[in-house]
């Protein structure tokens, strides 16, 4: 599983993967935990709830934090964490949210990697939602860690996550962190000597993984996934214009992953009977994640193609003649 | 779920259960790291393992603590407790593995809670082996903390644990965890409040749990799986003694849980070996966790029966006549 999770990403032997218990969550505060020393300085770029969320993981295991926000429909750019480093030379690791899961905004990696490496600095980076969908080559972007979970792109159950850790770097970590069950160096150590996990596997997840990996291969990997998710995509926006639902973000920042659209204005619409309505019909929707404007949000991604984006689109259709909104 | 597991102790309106993420490793350090006061000061009781990696987990996170060991034979005493908490008045919080998983040994839990209740310091419980087969009432015996996991004697699939934390105590915990992830207050407040996951469930396992405590239910609760857990014990101990194996624990503080037993002397014996040829028979022997003397151990749980234990004693014979040993 480590291999094949590895092969996505071409980790080659720069990166290991080093797989740990838990939701994502858990991955992204073991991998600040066991790679930002404790007197590390991590700069976070925020555009949306999981920005926030690693913000205050670090924040809250001791590690010194700069916050850097932008609006959710704002991605961070390169040039702003060039500003960002060069006035703070105190910075030692940059934390960036590849796609946000809160809106779907997708932020430049690429090139926002390119500018921590010119610096000097390390780049932690949550693909959680991006991992297995977006383009993501080792070889090519400068990362000290890459997190994602078993779950969203790859299609396997939720239940575990792994880090994507820099090897020379994680070599060097051992007794940094404050948390044995989230020690990434334990966990990699030990099950590089054992072929064992550390503590108690989530076994039926991880035999589900596998399955899933198989099928990700078998699909045409990576290309094909986006390709697929892209069509999902496509086919939801365009049902999306012809029932009048406004997209958050313009397409250009927008993901083929998660989509968020705002909610009619018609006094007649309140999500929690839209929810309803269009649940009995088969889909469930996903609430919005943004304090400012009231909007909801859709998966393209798991075992579905354009047919079923379709089908959910009839069902809003449905749901919104119903309540007689127009 | 949440009822389901805490009538099991009965848990009643004193208690609450708080689910996490994880192996059972990662509910005992989010029980520490939430109920454990940043100045506390925890006594850990070991006897084996697993209360080692109580206090390891512990001292990482930064908490001040005493370790009092005994022999893997050796249970801990109430007096042992008592001694210790009136020579030490700093103490705060004791520690104890109820059944260690190392070697099988029970503690005497109602004894010792009675004691440090006595003190007027509160007791953290790793209940992870013995919860849901050996007898625990919540209102007989006084406990902050009794964490358990949804392998084991409840018999779900691995992949999320449980803290039962005493109400009153969790509620002033607030802002106390150093880790997000582990943070039982947040956890538990989130899912008052919105009856939701506040990271990603680990859907599949929380829904075979739910079946697995169905199956408790219908098999006739603790009782029944206990006397079940018991008549598998007797079955293997009897078998073993015909094959010449001895226990490594007396039978007054082996619990009908895990057993150890020596390797046999003979020098023909090789675990590896036996290992593989038992496996072969369609039996998964458990190595020993013990550094001082050569063993192995036995699960006497999961959905078998005294059968199964004879059909695994029978294996092993096979094993040992072709290795030649006596």
């Amino acid at each position: 599983v480590r291999a094949r999770l590895g092969a996505i990403i071409n980790a080659r032997d720069t990166h290991v993967c080093v797989p740990l218990q838990g939701s994502g969550t858990f991955s992204v505060e073991a991998a600040v935990n066991t790679l930002v020393p404790r007197d590390g300085h991590l700069l976070v770029l925020i555009n949306g709830a999981y920005g926030k969320r690693l913000a205050r993981l670090a924040q809250m295991m001791g590690r010194r934090i700069t916050q850097f926000e932008t609006a959710e429909d704002v991605p961070t750019t390169a040039a702003d964490v060039d500003g960002l480093l060069a006035r703070d030379p105190s910075i030692t690791h940059v934390g960036l949210i590849h796609c946000e899961t809160s809106t779907g905004i997708e932020n430049p990696l690429a090139a926002i990697a390119a500018v921590v490496a010119k610096h000097r600095r390390a780049l932690i980076i949550d693909a959680m939602s991006s991992f297995g969908a977006l383009p993501i080559d080792a070889q090519a972007i400068p990362f000290d860690a890459l997190i994602a979970a078993s779950g969203k792109c790859v299609e396997g159950p939720p239940g575990m996550g792994f880090v994507f850790a820099r090897k020379s770097v994680l070599e060097k970590s051992e007794g940094r962190s404050s948390s044995l069950a989230m020690d990434l160096h334990d966990q990699w150590v030990y099950m590089e000597k054992t072929t064992q996990w550390r503590f108690t596997p989530p076994t039926h997840v991880l035999v589900a993984l596998d399955a899933a990996l198989a099928q990700y291969v078998e699909e045409g990997g990576q290309p094909a996934r986006l390709a697929r998710y892209r069509a999902n995509c496509d086919a939801l926006l365009t049902g999306l214009a012809e029932l009048g639902l406004k997209s958050f973000l313009p397409p250009a920042i927008q993901a083929p992953i998660i989509v968020t659209v705002h909610a009619p204005r018609d006094p007649r619409f309140a999500f929690k009977d839209f929810y309803a309505r269009v649940r009995d019909k088969g889909f469930v929707l996903y609430p919005g994640k943004l304090t400012q404007v009231e909007t909801f949000r859709f998966g393209c991604i798991g075992a579905i193609g354009p047919d079923e984006m379709r089908s959910a689109v009839h069902a809003m259709r449905d749901a919104l003649d119903e309540m007689g909104v127009r």
